[in-house]
């Protein structure tokens, strides 16, 4: 999914003339986004990303196993050893995608597999938790993992361009810096998949600023998702690529992480999440702050067990810093992944918020940390638990036509997506690496009644509180 | 696809108040759909069909061979023979589908395979050109017939409630009158798919009427282009299910014949079509009316020969009425069918047009006319040509992401399945019937230089001149 979102109820001042919004952008900005609207704001450019990997003919990867019982690991190792045939083509679609983004003049960082370069430029730089030598990380990867973690930072008015990551030789992790200056923010960035878009000397000049703060945030979550799926499948590696806007400076700042997994296991659920951050500096000087996000599950059967265990954990996390928060997310993110012409939301929910700029900064910021933090223990366990479940052609079938109410949604219904493929310098690829590889439509498709896909239609009918 | 437009492009007056139309359609109801704006009119409400077969497994239908040389016809039968198991699940996508529609309280009628009948009341009525026995019709349908034939029509204040089909009882066409009463219009009516929408005695009182020619030249394009394609696949057979709006009647008429037909085979090219015709009556009692249309054509790998044929037919048909109307109508596909974040056309183009309502009724009638008749012969000999053509799983592959693109721009872009889904009353899954069976999104996928499809691409991107 895309990463920077403007609050659809954020004040009219900050769309005002002297933000020197873009026109298309300032003509999207308006109120009513709030929960009861059934909308969500507008996703300002699109950046986000997303792992897609799909069986091929009888071939498996990752969480996903066509010929029940196919390890994940093996799987990554067939795959890693097929050169470009039909098999390999396949695979493609199954890359993963870590991208850092700048708002203005920033590099973004791509994890595909080896030989799919396009035309745009490629920096490999392969990072893997349990790994190892470089070229056999960059031959791993592909259909191997079914994960998905995006960047978006920028800065208003202060980031500089950021450097492009060298090729990796071998290198576990990004080197933020020379050895002489290794520090506290050092040694975080060795934790993570790439380097921050910021120059590091910037972010060591604001410690406090809450631009890096969240920077920071965001690849620690980035970081977290993938190395927890790599975990889940052994053989997942990544490489990054880095993308630069070369529209220039955005008026604003707008930095978030974003994810779409959509694993091939019809009984392990697809996951989207995103926590964004916004600054917008007003003509007079004032600056207007707000953060956004959500996670939401969309599970092809309804297993209730799943279902208790992701809100509840999604609960706890928001419970930490107030009671009502999360009743009043998990109703927003009904009312917001709503399929109006089917009468079906999307998934099962979750929370969704945004246009949070109260109490303050800080107790905002430790929220998002949390709910941040709640993606791989509301999900990775779900993965784990279901991701070698046997399936048979019919369930593959209905997760097929799920799929395609994923993308009805995305592309009639998220604002995010539309605003984002309809701005001027968005990614296309980014933003629609949200559509799951493959989809189906059938005339008139009709669960039979009392059958398991009945079931979860009907939840995706009428949602369920599923903790209290 | 849909079939009722409106034009964006209409005199504001057809929007007035007097006309009663309803919010929804008068606040979209705005100029600009003319040559160059990109834009099109919206479609009033979802009426449309399509027939989209698809292989499961190794399983291949008519127009289509998953595994080379496996004929339509003993596919046909193949599938005929199916009960309710994953193969048969996979054929109910390739239904047919025949609808009529009326504004006003009239009937549907939906072509689809026997057992798949939703909560929906079903009429059966089988149509065979070369045929036969009920059972025999009813059993051969499923994922024989890769066409598509949609009616929709209503009358402006004039329109009876259409009576339901009785179901077939081995009748090879419908019966429209007794037969003491046989006359012209019920020998035409022979020749139909299904009965027309509006009353015989209606359409008796009226020949001369453009509403009652209209009709009627919508039944027989939909046959031409149901009985051609079963021509291609001698298993086809359409069943028919008539529905009814409960939403009551629309201040307007409007009436149209819409197809879009996806092909298996990714030598076979995708095809839409849709003719329509609109009258609206304006509170001073002055009558407004105009026509609509186009074809455009869909390959997923550029042959320069059928480029030509499927051009020259449609400019054919259009240098009989006027030397300016092919290339004219031709630039205006070229810029509506535009993927505009993907700087591509999703064909190869064909015609468009709006709004038509000069010199005359009859004058514009007959080019529609003309237009609705270049359909057969434009298209049918590619499908004959390609329908056995071998393929590659390489080439499969390219047709999915294709397709993909398809799904792009029809829910993004086309501003009729986009008003269709978003207007109370109208069918969703007539409307999605646009969208293919199966589609695919690859991250980054980019053809290598020179190849097959980097060439279909560069077209594409560059519409060319097919014929002068």
């Amino acid at each position: 999914m895309q990463i920077p979102y403007l609050p659809a109820a954020a004040p009219q001042a900050r769309t005002g003339a002297g933000l020197q919004l873009p026109a298309s952008l300032a003509a999207r900005l308006r109120p009513g986004a709030r929960p009861g609207s059934g909308s969500s704001p507008p996703k300002v450019l699109g950046s986000g990303s997303s792992l897609t990997p799909e069986p091929q003919g009888s071939s498996a990867g990752l969480l996903d196993a066509v010929v029940p019982a196919v390890t994940a690991r093996s799987m990554a190792w067939h795959l890693g050893r097929l050169s470009a045939g039909p098999c390999w083509r396949a695979a493609r679609g199954g890359c993963g995608e870590l991208r850092a983004w700048s708002a203005r003049g920033a590099a973004r960082r791509i994890c595909r597999p080896p030989g799919t370069a396009g035309s745009e430029q490629s920096r490999g730089l392969a990072h893997g938790p349990s790994a190892g030598g470089g070229s056999r990380l960059r031959t791993g990867l592909a259909a191997a993992l079914a994960g998905v973690a995006g960047l978006a930072a920028s800065a208003f008015g202060h980031v500089e361009r950021a450097e492009m990551v060298p090729k990796s030789s071998g290198a576990r992790s990004p080197s933020p810096g020379r050895p002489e200056e290794e520090d506290e923010l050092s040694r975080r960035c060795r934790r993570f998949m790439a380097l921050p878009v910021t120059d590091l000397r910037e972010l060591r000049g604001r410690p406090g600023d809450m631009k890096t703060k969240m920077e920071l945030l965001i690849l620690e979550t980035q970081a977290q998702v993938c190395q927890a799926l790599a975990q889940v499948d052994g053989g997942a590696r990544f490489s990054v690529d880095r993308w630069e806007r070369k529209e220039g400076k955005l008026p604003f700042c707008a930095m978030g992480v974003s994810s779409v997994i959509h694993p091939k296991n019809p009984h392990a659920p697809t996951i989207h999440f995103n926590y964004r951050y916004f600054e917008v500096e007003e003509a007079d000087g004032n600056k207007q702050w707000w953060f956004g996000g959500g996670c939401d599950l969309t599970p092809t059967y309804l297993n209730q067990e799943d279902a208790v265990h992701f809100h509840r954990t999604l609960k706890e996390a928001c419970d930490k810093h107030g009671p009502d928060l999360y009743p009043k997310f998990k109703k927003w993110c009904d009312e917001y992944f709503f399929i109006a012409h089917r009468g079906e939301r999307r998934g099962i929910g979750g929370i969704f918020f945004d246009d949070l700029d109260s109490p303050s900064k800080e107790e905002v910021f430790r929220f998002v940390q949390s709910c941040a933090q709640a993606v791989v223990p509301s999900y990775i366990p779900l993965v784990k638990k279901h991701c070698n479940d046997s399936f048979t052609p019919q369930e593959k079938l209905w997760q097929q036509l799920r799929r395609g109410r994923y993308v009805e949604f995305n592309l009639l219904y998220d604002r995010g997506t539309k605003f984002g493929l309809f701005t001027p310098g968005s990614r296309i690829e980014s933003i629609l690496m949200s559509l799951p590889l493959t989809a189906r439509w059938e005339y008139m498709h009709s669960p039979s009644e009392n059958s398991k896909e009945a079931e979860i239609l009907e939840v995706l009918r009428h949602p369920r509180d599923w903790v209290r």
